[in-house]
């Protein structure tokens, strides 16, 4: 979630201070999940990153959307950061996010919470078929089963309502325990 | 559509008639499509069909449920049936379908249209990442180009509605011309 | 669910049994809430029935459509003879409904169960407006908060999957706890 | 769609050209509806509007999300604003829009069109029940068939895409004609 990179269009930190004091900023959230051969989901991946703040936690892949580029190419771009470029996400045909996610500086107006701004994220399921070497800031990736991927353990390591957001995207295919 | 094959639960000709004359019978369709790297559609599947009533269509994969048979392995029997072994099908993470169908015998109520019976159909959209070898009632397949598949000369070759679905479903993955 | 009804096309109760006994039932499932002036859930309407072995139990609004009737129609039917003629109910202008269900005599193939029948459910969140009067086999009907809907206490009078089809759409509109 | 505007967080003429050069802006765009009992689309809802450049045309409602204002409130403030304060819209209990319109600067990118901004638009059908007054930047509002809205009149008189939009919403509710 480096906001510095805008791959045509520089931000500089002041600029980024300042449109994230004034805009909502466009996100996307991708849920990897492993699926098997009829497309049911059997496993979903969860990153460990370092946080701003230097604690640790569970993440799904998440990022901003760039002036000019395209939702697809974001998610995209994303992904290949932070699963590495042998990860071949199946990307979903259509636009249509499962959900949008609007976190709040405020935790208290949706439950999903950024502390640095106000983000409204497009969340897609994304089936990941190839072979992942995590990088950049996240540190490891593990695949769990639904049922572990919602089990209160996981969750209570899932901060900003991620935990919840894993949950919602289960519910989507059928598969909240 | 042959309604005679029923894995482990074998209709008659005649229960299945009798059926048939007394409730909806549940259907699937699958649009099948090629995607870019990034899971954008750039190519259509298009069936070519010998109909009963002799007639050559233009047609997506389509076909029943059976008993005690989940959907998913619906989609995959018919996809097979049609596409063959190889076609690699990726099957949508969640159970959403992008649109339900309602065909009747009465083609004036929902526009879509089934001489047989009344058949409610889940319709997904399905990337094709194999080789197709068109098989069983399959004459042929041809991959178009999103235009194309919504042009006045394909539409008039497709029966029942199927014409309007493939543009519903284009329209739902943002490219309908 | 009174399978005996069948507009136009009665159905003999043997004839029911052996439909049940060789085909997928076509059903639906409504979800009815209460929406604020924005049209965000604010409560969970959930039916008291007495079920065909004599137990009580919470559900959510359930049938099926019968031959040549609309999905529209269908859900339309077994709304207002569960929740009355003056309720009012708001459905959405989609055919896609947010989730399907399949309901399995055997519990373990998808943890949706009816000891009945394999039937296949399409399911729909419903914005009640009006004054409810449960009525026919239905003996109450309460309205409880989203919180409430998901709690262990409601979760546990609901059978069949049901306490899970009420988490999948709460999570649906963003609002699983 | 008038950018200066902000509830609580007040942009100059200089940042809104800043914020427009270096992020894409997060838009709401919704289809007015009529509906029936069952809540068929019966008629859509089209404004006509004097366009920055002195022209008129016919537009669905839209316009940008504010910094910390919920996507449910943009939407009804926006259609209060375009249709009066006795509209009564009926928005969706789930925040999933029927889709994402990536409407860019280059028309060429997506067909989707904004000579000022990258904007990054949720798409939803609303359902109005009241009576409409056009007011502000709105000329007028007619209410006109499924048919005739995806005519090509009505379609040459839409910019931008948004007659194209209106095609893919109509295909959402399974009345593309």
């Amino acid at each position: 979630m480096d906001l510095l990179e805008n791959s045509g269009s520089w931000l500089s930190l002041n600029e980024i201070e300042n449109a994230r004091a004034n805009l909502p900023i466009v996100y996307v959230d991708a849920i990897p999940v492993r699926v098997d051969a009829n497309g049911e989901v059997t496993e979903v991946g969860l990153l460990l990153r370092a946080m701003p703040d230097g604690s640790i936690s569970r993440a799904v892949v998440s990022g901003r959307v760039l002036h000019k580029e395209r939702v697809r190419d974001a998610i995209m771009r994303h992904l290949e950061k932070d699963l590495g470029p042998l990860a071949f996400p199946k990307l979903p045909a259509s636009p249509q996010p499962f959900t949008v996610v609007e976190y709040f500086p405020d935790e208290s107006v949706t439950g999903f919470h950024d502390p640095r701004q106000h983000a409204i994220s497009l969340a897609y399921i994304v089936a990941i078929e190839g072979e992942c070497a995590p990088s950049q800031d996240s540190l490891d990736l593990i695949w769990v089963s639904p049922d572990a991927a919602t089990s209160p353990e996981f969750e209570r390591e899932m901060v900003g309502g991620q935990g919840r957001l894993v949950r919602m995207a289960l519910a989507h295919c059928g598969l909240l325990p």
